[in-house]
């Protein structure tokens, strides 16, 4: 294998994913899932004006390497102009074009333990030197978190808010009060994938342009299209003009970015699905309670369940689950590996998991 | 700005993009192109098949992370294994992977000046240092790239086979044969994304499994899916594996995926695509023998034009041809900017090229 020379630090890589994909555990079970309900995917799906705009984009031209009207749109919505949004392959791959633009070997980033894995993932992949603080009250907790960037002179400071996985949330306002603490020299990577299922009042209440903080959204959860990846970035435009020096400029799916917009012009369809959303977390809620569980409060298009015990058993009840055909993920870092975390399903996947819930946890406990 | 702090790397980097964009340029135009010939599209599009999976998907799912049912037809469709196959977001995306495992700041790498600019984009994106060959004969040159890479222990030398912007090609066999000069510690990145519009005998005559080598194809040309961003690599496993350190695992789009697979299936509709390319290339050549101009031989799914003179002529030829409502584009270094570069098009996109042409050749002269 001598043409095959590494760099020391892809050489030092282990070769672990985030997450392993529910395809991969239909393969190793030999059959398909009955409920996918543990990637927090929106099984509602997207518009049908989305749908409609990605079946009838010319599929044999390159995307718009700007995503110019996409942008516009985005930027109309927000109030705001094209420059401070930054359009890319999903979060996720916004989130390694940043970490690339700022973490080298030995550059400090500080996250949550137990938050969002694929984040790590891409520290760890540019040699960066990554520091947990723990969840305060199942919370990522800007406090702890601000002081730990202070400590350790971190570039990149994590939060996702709403949670994932606790489905815990800041209102907009304290997030902008805790703001005070932010260190010099650290960028608040503000993660607001799951913001459009929280409350009103949980978008960061300052200007989109604040030169301390870059936030993400996304069209994969409320708006049901994850599996085009488009997410997107907003921030000062001298922090997002620096996305273009390392972007893979035609790397966006030309007919995602039209549903993408589709999607984001028919907020009347997302309002419905923000309704079905809710109806769907009250009914897991109803369902953990039923089972003598504990949900807890969630901003998120899913609802996390105290099993009541320790991780242990969380994971036996998961595993349970799983072999009865229920695709469901939990956390993995105590405390808050005693939870499973259930995705928003339509109410066919909520009777099969209502269904399969008693003897999951009955098998759980002889275990 | 003190919170934006890139790493000395991105501090440095410009904010240059590998190519403008159509839509760019229509933006600045003010009005559409009449044909979009500039960027090697397929106008002919993807299989019906395959436009009717991608319609069918169901967008609210992730992607399968380990493009598992793909590289299955993938592997089955080479004679090899899905472990030597990698699937990612266009081949310029696996570059970027590929680039970024193997080049470090300072590490060499060696393409043709002139020859694919997203891959210098890579390398200078990771602070490896490139060095640049001369064509031979419009050709990219093994022996010279070799040689190039030997000199300066390259850890990667890039090679398009059949090559753009020129259209030339080598066969397989002498390409095999070059080989025998790579150096040790030197992988041959053998971009393949016009093979499948080559004569055949084209592609490597190698085993896919040698370890001297990684080779890139896409569903962007033949296959006629470029905005939905599918490429492929082969090679050694222990090659393969280490993108699984590095990559974007949840990067592809669901419906691409789909699409792709479906495209595969129907090698009829592939080749009746393949038909319309030749056609479309003698219609090409056919216009500028007409015009007075040398058409290259090509094997790739566009037509370069030798406009007679040196490069400031051929870049007035292209403005004039862009000003008359043609997308084209041409080589950016002597002597092959003598040159402009049409991609195959429909029979009405040629006629409108064949109508602009003699306008902009006159205009070009008199300028």
């Amino acid at each position: 294998m001598t043409h095959i020379r590494l760099t020391p630090l892809a050489q030092s890589l282990p070769a672990t994913v985030p997450f392993v994909g529910p395809e991969t555990q239909e393969r190793s079970r030999g059959r398909p899932f009955a409920a996918r309900l543990g990637a927090n995917e929106n099984v509602f799906g997207p518009s049908p004006r989305a749908i409609a705009a990605m079946a009838e984009t010319g599929h044999w031209m390159y995307g718009d390497p700007e995503s110019h009207t996409l942008r516009m749109a985005l930027a109309a919505h927000h109030g705001t102009t094209p420059d401070h949004i930054i359009v890319g392959e999903g979060i996720d791959g916004l989130l390694g074009y940043l970490v690339r633009l700022f973490v080298g070997p030995g550059d400090a980033v500080v996250t949550s333990d137990g938050a969002y894995p694929t984040f790590n993932y891409h520290v760890a992949g540019y040699g960066g030197t990554l520091h947990k603080v723990p969840y305060v009250d199942d919370h990522e907790d800007p406090a702890t978190l601000f002081a730990k960037a202070a400590e350790v002179d971190a570039k990149l400071v994590y939060l996702a808010n709403p949670d994932n996985p606790m489905g815990s949330w800041h209102t907009g306002a304290d997030l902008a009060a805790a703001m005070a603490s932010l260190p010099e020299g650290t960028l608040l990577v503000l993660d607001e994938a799951y913001v459009d299922t929280a409350p009103d009042g949980t978008a960061l209440r300052l200007p989109l342009d604040d030169p301390r903080i870059i936030r993400f959204r996304t069209f994969s959860k409320a708006y049901g299209m994850a599996g085009a990846r488009v997410g997107y970035g907003m921030g000062h435009p001298d922090l997002i003009s620096a996305f273009h020096k390392v972007r893979n400029h035609f790397g966006m799916n030309r007919a995602a970015q039209a549903g993408a917009e589709a999607a984001l012009a028919d907020q009347s369809y997302l309002s419905q699905v923000l309704e079905k959303i809710a109806h769907s977390q009250n009914q897991i809620a109803q369902i953990a309670i039923d089972n003598g569980l504990s949900p807890l409060p969630s901003a998120a298009n899913f609802v996390t369940i105290d099993c009541g015990a320790d991780g242990a058993f969380a994971k036996a009840v998961l595993d349970e689950l799983v072999a009865r055909g229920i695709f469901v993920r939990m956390p993995f870092v105590a405390p808050q590996n005693r939870c499973i975390r259930i995705s928003c399903g339509t109410p066919s996947d909520l009777a099969a998991f209502a269904a399969a819930l008693p003897g999951a946890l009955e098998a759980a406990k002889k275990g």
